[in-house]
């Protein structure tokens, strides 16, 4: 195999994950608005909303590491959330009929963006419990953020199981990382994983058993 | 016309700049107070309302752009914001009473760090939307930190009609320097607008009509 | 005297400060998932809680700072944290019945924090009322965040006699290294005072004077 198709194929592999990137910052932009829109406000703080919830994470990440924004220099990512979050604003009602499958494409998202972040993180040169750690608060800061915007308790009982499956998956891909290094799998395996745990969470709704709860009151 | 006199124009209109500057913190840590304050806060509590409200949209923008907060280096701000705090503090009984004055000023202070934010983003080398976002986010960022702090929904319905007007100047701004460029006025064009948009929502109450507003349930 | 002597003294001090450092680390998590811990949380958003709460100050003092966040490149303050949240999520109710043990340590902490976080600001080359704040985000910022993820208001009436001990405590640290510039001892004086003032309200529950409080209803 010649080296400019294995080029080729590197660039298209780059170019499908930049797409399927802003797939997901979409399907957050959407739901983060059904999720925690209410009647009455405005376009504005509809569109603050979905942009918070695409953006959010993946911005503290950037904070805490001291690197460049990633919306600061392509604002692709800028626009994809602002014209996601207007659609859903004006088209909510027939929006609404997919929300299903806006779940399971904000589902694609949060294992995409949990891997992304880790390998970006490790590219950096932080070392693998921080990388963990960024993976986590890119997939869910800018939803905590939300919630915190729009006055409800983002550690709320009954939460949705959403963060666990991005800790269960960033943490194998360390370990894969670990053992098989430089495998070109990992982030497929990884990516996989988090996006059937989350998918299982949104089907069968699952929750964290009661031995893993807290029995005191506040 | 010599050039020390040019020279000496742009220094008077810089001091002017500034010192106009500091009456707009000085009405954002007022307002701010006169907002949020609850009955039984302490002093301390009050100050940090004040300081909030008129600080933190800057600082949220200076971390953003990933550039020296503005008030690490010129400590004036901190101790203006400090010093209106604990004014209102003592005498917001009196200060009650102009306080449709201070909502004025602020509206100004809102014009005014509006567009200079942007000129400041624009400087550092960033895009033109990025401008309009930081433009933004320096006015209305430390509303919210503050609604956040005293348990307010900063997303609520009936808000006041405050980051709209700093929207349609900012982007006004923006489309006059990309048709008439390094054009003197349009910086004060702009704060013009600004100011006029959000002095006519305090005195009428201006919403956002039905079909600009979400429709469903949260 | 020997240098040899000398200098294993500063290694010896250093190193106690860093281990009474990870002391307050443990207790700032623990009494913080005690205080915000509710009923049903699961143990994913109690490790946040600790977390949140141990690190959250000084990571929004060294954005702020723009220097290397501490725990990114020592992760002992990361593990510690998690560690003292899961034991608190597994022992709590043998755990709150050292709570008053738990809260002179966490004073502790908040003293030491305080004072450490002043000096490093100070380093950095930044002014002392810099410093001052920087001591205050440092002990503070960590439970408010956590008050905001839990949805509490942070600057709620009757809150805890908590940051003005930092307060008075730094602007001494400030007056001392101003007159008696360089003098060893002035750390262990501030240190103590903040510890005594804070000690003194977790055992008499002091509070503001009723003319320190705010009259006006918000």
């Amino acid at each position: 195999m010649s080296q400019s198709v294995n080029l080729l194929r590197v660039n298209d592999v780059n170019e499908m994950i930049y797409n399927l990137g802003l797939l997901g910052i979409t399907a957050f932009s959407m739901t983060g608005v059904i999720a925690a829109g209410r009647k009455g406000m405005d376009i504005f703080s509809i569109v603050l909303l979905g942009v918070v919830t695409a953006l959010g994470g993946g911005t503290l990440r950037d904070i805490i590491l001291d690197t460049d924004i990633f919306w600061l220099n392509d604002l692709y990512y800028l626009w994809v959330s602002i014209a996601a979050a207007v659609v859903t604003f004006f088209l909510v009602r027939y929006v609404k009929h997919v929300l299903r499958l806006l779940l399971f494409v904000d589902a694609f998202g949060l294992s995409l963006f949990t891997i992304l972040a880790m390998e970006k993180t490790l590219t950096l040169g932080f070392s693998t419990p921080v990388a963990v750690l960024m993976g986590l608060i890119t997939g869910v800061a800018g939803g905590m953020t939300r919630d915190i915007l729009t006055g409800r308790m983002p550690l709320l009982l009954g939460k949705e199981f959403y963060a666990t499956p991005a800790l269960i998956g960033a943490v194998c891909f360390a370990v894969l990382n670990l053992y098989l290094p430089a495998h070109g799998f990992n982030r497929i395996y990884a990516i996989v994983l988090i996006f059937l745990l989350r998918g299982a969470a949104i089907q069968w709704g699952l929750y964290y058993p009661k031995w893993l709860t807290y029995s005191e009151k506040g």
